[in-house]
């Protein structure tokens, strides 16, 4: 299933220089504002333990929400699922960013993708340790599953992120009036901001995204079972407001981030990372989702 | 891989059976509330062409919303991709008969699936022809999707419907204020509610199901790249609000109805239909659902 | 308290002739999008029995929602308080054809005077009765007030709303599904689109707010208690949700109507008419309004 | 006007000694849920000049919202009309601490007295000072109102107000978020948490608002026009989502605290405070508004 993919990526790096219409960078924090909109990577790791990569693949960017999908998976290995106590699993039909559900549905937020989730999610980590040894753990937890020790912290965006961040204080101090915060928000964001900055390429983040493939491949993070539930909440809710359109044209569980980066997995078959800064209306890539929508159909790629 | 279906259907009849909490069955119109909560039956149709099933599988029930995943597959046949102008494809956050997002979002309903959205592919169907000849179109393509003429309308229930179906006139009337109803409420409604009353058993719906499997199984009427995106559609919007947490626990695209039945596909494998009149309180089938996460399991089908 | 009235008003009228912007004519149907947005008039009938005018005060306008103020007078004397169990008090916040709040407060509209909640006060009136015998006693109860019988329906404004009612018909069928309308909605909503195509004159319409001035100035129609009670209605929801400005600028409780009127009390001084068909973008007379700050400037007529 | 008003005070003193339902009081801070909710108290300072007063009239009790009526008049007067373009004036149709207009209207609060709108009247007063002197403006303004020195923050409520302020700081964050905070919001709910805190008991708050009379009565601090105005905005708003009721209960403009205080304005005749800490489901104190509706019925006092 994965023979020709490496053409496949090289027509898709070629075919992307050539977009006019790139989508606009994330322009909240300097560090973000700045990126060259025609930057454009792509890498996939496959079950039989190939990489594959195309476009600027060394090149390091700003993991954002894609952690989220890292925090989940860690959470749950801690807490289990009584995790969904304090965090829905439905796709929310607001912004990434929204608050109104939060104070219609009393503090539980949607699902764990959209940023009140996450910062949940990152506080039931936090766990009333210090945010240093909660940020060890995510870092521990994903050096293992791209194998590189050389995954880390951009401190210059974590400070901006902090700096700029008065929706997230606004959704964790919402959170905390509804019982749902566990730790001071000052030191779950901390945290959260921290994990947000945390970059790696594309090669890094296919291989790290391995351990959503379902077959063993690389490193064994996640049971089975985990693992489909974890596919199945990136399919339903992994691109916000945008995921019922991303399952449509692209037909592949995958978690978005503001950075511009996309990981999306083949069950049973592959792990893609994509990244291009520039993004559409939701904040999702909007040449990484076209780059996502073209390798599928070459690949004759999807869960359907 | 369906090898020991026949044992699992069985078993999950016989689980079934016993259990104590079934869910409360819909009490909108006497022709549902009326219905005995201890029903169930299961049946799977096969890519190979078998067709397997246990309980209370000759017993014809409504189908109710799901036949909104039919009247999509005709409407895109009739219409393509212009249909996205009417309708959009996001999950809605909201229950399957709100009106709240209409207001928000000018009336474009958020998903094919929503009461406003199906009344809106019902209305694209009708098209300016009598009711009589858009069910007439409705009727042929589900009777030629089951390969069975046995198929008819409840008259009864759709009478029923009409009389309780204040709300569905609410949304239509919406609709039209926003100019996204082509055809008088009245009779876009008229086709709605006696579509809504088309009745089935699970070896026929389950049949009738063959052409989502994707693998050219049974009746051609859907090309594989279509037969994807409604699956897309279903697993993300089929089960309305539950959609996120049917497809964490099922793991499959499928689509329930107030009558107590729900389709779902195993890309590449089998067509499921299940039925069992208690619903929870999204208005899915509480047995149904179980008996499709006891099957998955068992069959180990996901998606994911 | 009134002398320099006349003066002020032949100021204002040619004030208002000489104004650039006028707002905009309502142009949801033929019948009103037609008028000259020219046209100005204003009248005052005073505690005392004088009737001044100017402008255009002979010519005959469509009251639209300023009936509602009429027909909550006559509900409230049929039914006394036990119609506050259908209507609430409150100002909504919201527009006033919105259906938001409908929902989310299970069909009890927010107050009597956006549409949801007029459409409950007109199906009050109504009891089972035919539409006709109801229009009959709003307009003997608008003739009595005004002191004169020459207060017509106008037909043709009338098919007219009904042609383009959608949004009054999803109001009205969702009032229905939540049980809070007691008559079938054609024939509410054939009342109401009667009542809303009454016209008057600002002379009339002046003469047939005296029972609002609290004072007894004219023919008794609703003791005081109840008078301040209309008015404390007309202060906080009057003017949609342009109430809270409109009480900021001009401090005197009104009611608008989408045909450019506005009915306006001084407690205990006077009733004032004013009719400018342009409209800003809460629907209220932007003439009208401006008319009325100059005028209870002018004679330094305010609650507060 | 005020014959027979000592009389009446007593008279609801004792009527309201004998109530059996009181209300619930605040429990969200120690120093508010410990108050015993038997206590009452009115006071009533008439335009010529003289002060009536019963029940616990010397007891002090926390301003808590009322005090937004004071920094409003203090922002508008170093800030005038230009205010309003951080702030609107519309009734919000929503809880006092809600946040969902903030998103939905881009982070202007819908007016000064949700808590929204008066952390912005604070934040408008704070300018970049510290807030200590932010304070002493403030306590200036209230003791110069009430001619008198002995009116101080409760330094417990405040530190409990910070204590337990997380949705407070959630609103503020989200100000800052949409560029419509102008100080830290530490700085800015210091200082609000801090005005919220003073004490009164009703004499003094029955003479603190005798320049909202609008006869000159007392200090002069606001200007005729600006009065009324103010008063227009507490007659709309003065009560959150229960102004509507309470202008249709009581007709008079009027500002309640969560500590139980209510002060009401009759234009031109007198100054009202009550006091009760037992709140209604709105956070306005049920025994002040039930003295109030008797009071105002028993001197024909009424704006309408």
């Amino acid at each position: 299933m994965t023979s020709g993919l490496q053409e496949a990526l090289q027509q898709i790096a070629a075919d992307m220089a050539d977009q006019g219409d790139r989508g606009a960078v994330a322009d909240y924090i300097p560090q973000l504002s700045g990126i060259d909109p025609n930057l454009f990577a792509i890498a996939v790791a496959t079950a039989d333990g190939s990489l594959h990569y195309a476009g600027d693949s060394h090149t390091l960017f700003s993991l954002q929400s894609i952690t989220k999908m890292f925090t989940l998976a860690i959470a749950l290995g801690r807490s289990g699922d009584q995790l969904w106590t304090r965090v829905g699993r439905e796709p929310s039909g607001n912004a990434f960013n929204s608050i109104v559900q939060l104070e219609q549905e009393n503090g539980r937020p949607r699902n764990p993708f959209v940023n009140a989730g996450a910062i949940v999610i990152t506080d039931e980590i936090l766990a009333g340790r210090a945010p240093k040894d909660a940020l060890a753990e995510i870092l521990r937890f994903m050096r293992a599953a791209a194998e590189s020790e050389n995954i880390h912290i951009n401190g210059s965006v974590a400070a901006s992120e902090q700096a700029h961040g008065h929706r997230n204080f606004s959704l964790a101090h919402f959170l905390a009036s509804c019982g749902n915060l566990k730790n001071p928000a000052e030191l779950t964001l901390g945290t959260y901001f921290h994990q947000c900055a945390i970059e790696m390429n594309v090669q890094q983040l296919a291989l790290a995204g391995r351990f959503l493939i379902g077959t063993g491949t690389g490193p064994r993070l996640v049971a089975l079972p985990r693992v489909r539930r974890l596919n199945a909440l990136m399919l339903t809710c992994g691109h916000y407001d945008g995921s019922g359109d991303f399952a449509f044209r692209v037909g592949l569980p995958a978690k978005s981030g503001v950075g511009g980066g996309i990981l999306a997995i083949v069950p049973g078959v592959a792990s893609i990372a994509v990244w291009s800064p520039g993004l559409d209306h939701n904040g999702n890539s909007k040449l990484g989702t076209l780059a996502l929508e073209q390798l599928a159909r070459a690949m004759d790629w999807s869960v359907f």
